[in-house]
């Protein structure tokens, strides 16, 4: 099968290229995208001083507008240019074009004119695109338990890799159904109503809009409305047979100098060694042969830095220092751009932005663009068959069978197990997800009707080295006055919460709030409206979040194996991914990845076939 | 049916015609077309000297554009102009368009510029064009033997006449299957392959750029490379009992002055009085009373004259000039544009270019890009059963029914009687297609390892006044390295080498070979690499080749019969086209004809449905 959008070389006439085709054309059922002329003004109206600039934020503008429309540049038909004062001596919007096309070259017409709409505009670009439109494909009908259905392509998993992936095998014209063994779709992003009307996230929460690419992305392309994570105000560390220590976001807590200074060296060390990290191929690094405890420990770390360590792996991955190898935390760290800007709440960081519906309104969305009814929900698959001929069948725990040319399994690793893989795994992939572990995580989410916190001048965050929760933040939405705080309940500390009692554990919970903001505060602190628990642990379909780690020996050995496709079934999910692993960026860019493997494969064995006629 | 295009004027506005239309429509399941702007500049860049000639130039590659994405200017949906110095008083471009609309009146934009992209451009035209999408039809699936299927139309063979009319059917918005009894679609262009990777083709070989428009025009859609025929060099003419004659393409073999003026005088004359006839009535002419060997006697032609008229007819129609009717070569040459253009192997010729993957690409190209499914073959038609109710009932040899309100009959005339008609065919058809007789045409094509006649000065072009081949041409490919010479084993000459065994058919073919190419040649000449045959008249649903001829009487008296539609079924095939008959160019151009005439008739009959509505 074709893209749906093609653009042609004419034999019989003078050279385009590298710049544009004479002609394109489109194909099955496609949803068309006109634009507005596009032209180098900001969101406040204002256009850069310079032509180049102008020309750029043009381009810019259009990727917007597409994207608006769910569509990029690859999916553009005819563009077309209208230039003040134009000299066949400038094209510099030759050389953005190209860059923003990235090896599309649809047709174009560039218009000489003497002015535009207003004097300060110099540049003007329109574009008509066009998608495949995957609502006019005829709706999946799930078949009845026993019975069976053929597609292209069976997704296990219905999180965000999945679902990312499913959306671009659809969009390039094969047919994929999704199997969720949920009855939501979302996986380990799940936003849950407030009695008020609003929404808490107990699942992945955050992302920005600098380097998370893929989730600015979607969140442009579902207009979808952002929240600023607030960082202004104290932290408060808790710390033991002590008041908390109060410090500044992006500060060190006052343990004394020497402490502090032993913490900066260790996190400024590790910093620095985390960007060593190759991570398209950390295994070539040493540091898998030890803990992250045990390096530290090498290190010289004090106690008061390794608590501090212990509050980053547990906050980041819900396990102890001593469960993961050194190598496994400085691959991830670098994964998302380093130690610090993972931890970071700030512009850049890993918790800098929220989305005011909640971050499972992402996989909503995406479910709601592909086709109709190809999402399957409590379809849990229990057993996935490749012949020798190169197809699959993947049968559901209803004896629902699934016949397809490919399979993407975007589980998690450790839940590998539960399917029935016949031929088995390869042992590399097998000896990986066997040895791979999920950290303890849970998230409390207690609302109030004020943020009582603020009063006292704190902005939400806080530090444990007691527990049970090591770090909380503040996850209001002002706008809809809607308050809350979100306390991380991970790693050994959580692990011995999760023992309690449902009232037990929401006392320890509120009894640190009020060790951490005074009992001037306790009033406010024990009448929460809404209090929200999730143990991750205790999801069968994710067994713990964010991310499964490994201890020394597994990296540098079976590493590789981790997204290496078995014969017809390919591996996606946010540990596969090479940038920001555990995050939603690392779970959409997974998918794109798997779903490319998917459609280059399906498209030759395509070509192949018509070879044959 | 509408067709997917619909151009409409607006009775309130103020008049477009005879340019352009105020709005347009599309309709169904289309597959759109962009063009970038297109200015008149040729495949190296030149623009033309004048403004006129640039604006006929932009549109040329305008035509280009379209024809390369399958459309024509009639799927036209929007054109924009962009005209530098524009003066309403120089309205150039209008003529240009009506011409090449043809009626078609799609909107437009005229927009007057200060420059175009480069100073050297003054007019540039863009447009987007819509096509019906066949491939987002659902696909035709074979009923099982016995079984039933009901279409709009039936098309009877899927040779080129056959599927050009399918095509254009479908386009036009109506459901239509092509039954072919062949394994194969191409009808009398077959391309096999050779075992050096290569491809020959036993069948119809040759096209040109100039006046077969349909034909190049196809080659422009299917982005075909295509092999200039080579003439640089020596021709050699094979005499009896002499050395072979050398001599230069073009002209005439050294027989000696008087022979050569006769055969001039001969070939003049005919060449003359065949622009007299005029193809669309051509039974208005005389010279239908007298076999062409009589008339050539009558005009003096002596036995140098007379061998060379033979030639033409057996390499022409593979027949001898005393089995046809001077008035049907007379006609038939003319159909190419005379005795010397149809002859011809130079621009213009009917023999100046070939496919470097083949002809039958070309009915390969037509058929993928139909409905899927609706080209089916090994189903041979034993049965075209009429009711009275002005529908069809077409029967294949299995007991398949195909219900039709059309059928439009694309096989030779002379292969008619293998079908029953019911009623029976009018009595002019039967008259005319039971006096049709389709000549001895048979083509052995050897290949080389080397192109070994080139070294002796000769193209590879003889003519034999002996046989057993007529002619052979030089069929290289030497861009791949693949060498070739193809044989016509044609006419009398043809029929008594068709008795030999099938090595002495080879022998017979190297003999004359070596006699024309000399001893020296011998042993490069009895070593081929591979030598393919192809006896057309052993071919059952073909039974000849290129095209039926006629005895004196038959046209004058019921040629008028051979397009006429009986009922609802129609009858194309390239010796029913006006132009190029017996050539690719004809079938094609009948094909669209007969397309034209259902789709008129079923438009006229959905207008009338609709009108009682």
């Amino acid at each position: 099968m074709a893209p749906h959008v093609t653009a042609l070389d004419v034999r019989t006439m003078a050279d385009c290229r590298p710049y544009y085709s004479p002609v394109s054309t489109t194909q099955g059922p496609v949803k068309f995208i006109y634009t507005a002329g596009q032209i180098g003004r900001d969101k406040n109206g204002v256009v850069p001083a310079t032509y180049e600039k102008e020309v750029e934020l043009a381009f810019q503008n259009l990727g917007d507008c597409l994207l608006a429309a769910g569509a990029t540049p690859s999916d553009i038909v005819k563009v077309t240019y209208y230039i003040v004062n134009y000299s066949p001596k400038n094209r510099y919007h030759a050389q953005v074009l190209l860059k923003f096309m990235n090896g599309h070259r649809p047709p174009s017409t560039l218009v000489p004119v003497t002015a535009l709409a207003v004097p300060e505009y110099h540049f003007e670009i329109e574009a008509v695109a066009a998608i495949r439109d995957l609502a006019a494909i005829p709706p999946i009908v799930k078949p009845a338990p026993g019975n069976s259905l053929s597609v292209d392509v069976v997704v296990v998993g219905a999180g965000l890799s999945g679902l990312q992936a499913a959306h671009d095998i659809q969009r390039a014209g094969f047919s994929c159904v999704v199997l969720e063994a949920r009855d939501r779709v979302g996986g380990k992003t799940w936003s849950q109503s407030t009695k008020d009307g609003g929404v808490v996230d107990v699942g992945a929460a955050w992302i920005n809009d600098s380097n998370q690419a893929r989730m600015y992305a979607l969140a442009k392309r579902f207009d979808l409305e952002l929240i600023e994570q607030n960082t202004d105000g104290n932290c408060a560390a808790h710390v033991p047979e002590k008041e908390a220590l109060v410090f500044r976001y992006g500060e060190v807590p006052a343990w004394g100098e020497k402490d502090v200074a032993d913490i900066v060296r260790i996190r400024d060390g590790f910093e620095e060694l985390c960007h060593t990290i190759d991570i398209r191929n950390p295994w070539d690094a040493k540091y898998d042969d030890v803990t992250l405890e045990d390096f530290m420990k090498k290190q010289g770390a004090g106690e008061r830095a390794l608590g501090t360590v212990s509050i980053w792996t547990r906050a980041m991955l819900g396990c102890e220092p001593s469960e993961l190898s050194a190598l496994y935390f400085l691959d991830y760290c670098k994964s998302g751009g380093g130690l610090l800007q993972m931890r970071s709440d700030q512009k850049d960081g890993g918790q800098h932005l929220r989305i005011r519906t909640g971050t499972q309104t992402f996989s909503k969305k995406i479910a709601e663009s592909m086709v109709p009814g190809s999402v399957i929900l409590e379809a849990p698959v229990s057993r996935i068959f490749q012949s020798r001929l190169g197809s699959a069948i993947v049968t559901t725990e209803d004896g629902t069978r699934y016949h397809a040319r490919k399979v993407v399994v975007s589980i998690p690793t450790p839940t590998y197990k539960q399917i029935t893989f016949q031929p088995p795994l390869p042992l590399d992939k097998l000896e990986y997800s066997s040895n791979s572990m999920l950290g303890y995580y849970a998230k409390m989410i207690l609302l109030w009707d004020k943020p009582w916190w603020r009063k006292g001048g704190y902005c939400g965050m806080t530090q444990s080295f007691v527990g049970p929760a090591s770090v909380t933040r503040d996850t209001s939405d002002d706008l809809n006055g809607h308050f809350s705080l979100t306390c991380f309940v991970v790693g050994q500390p959580g692990r011995d919460w999760s023992k309690l009692s449902p009232a037990g554990r929401k006392e320890a919970i509120l009894a640190q709030l009020v060790q951490l903001f005074g009992s001037e505060n306790e009033a406010f602190i024990r009448a929460p409206t809404e209090v929200f628990e999730q143990e991750w642990v205790k999801d069968v379909y994710s067994q713990g979040c964010p991310c499964p780690v490994t201890p020394p020996g597994i990296m540098s050995d079976v590493g590789k194996a981790l997204r290496e496709p078995f014969e017809s079934i390919h591996f996606v999910g946010t540990e596969t991914s090479f940038e920001w692993k555990g995050y939603m960026e690392g779970a959409v860019r997974s998918g794109e990845r798997g779903a490319a493997e998917v459609i280059e494969a399906l498209s030759k064995k395509e070509g192949k076939v018509l070879a044959k006629l």
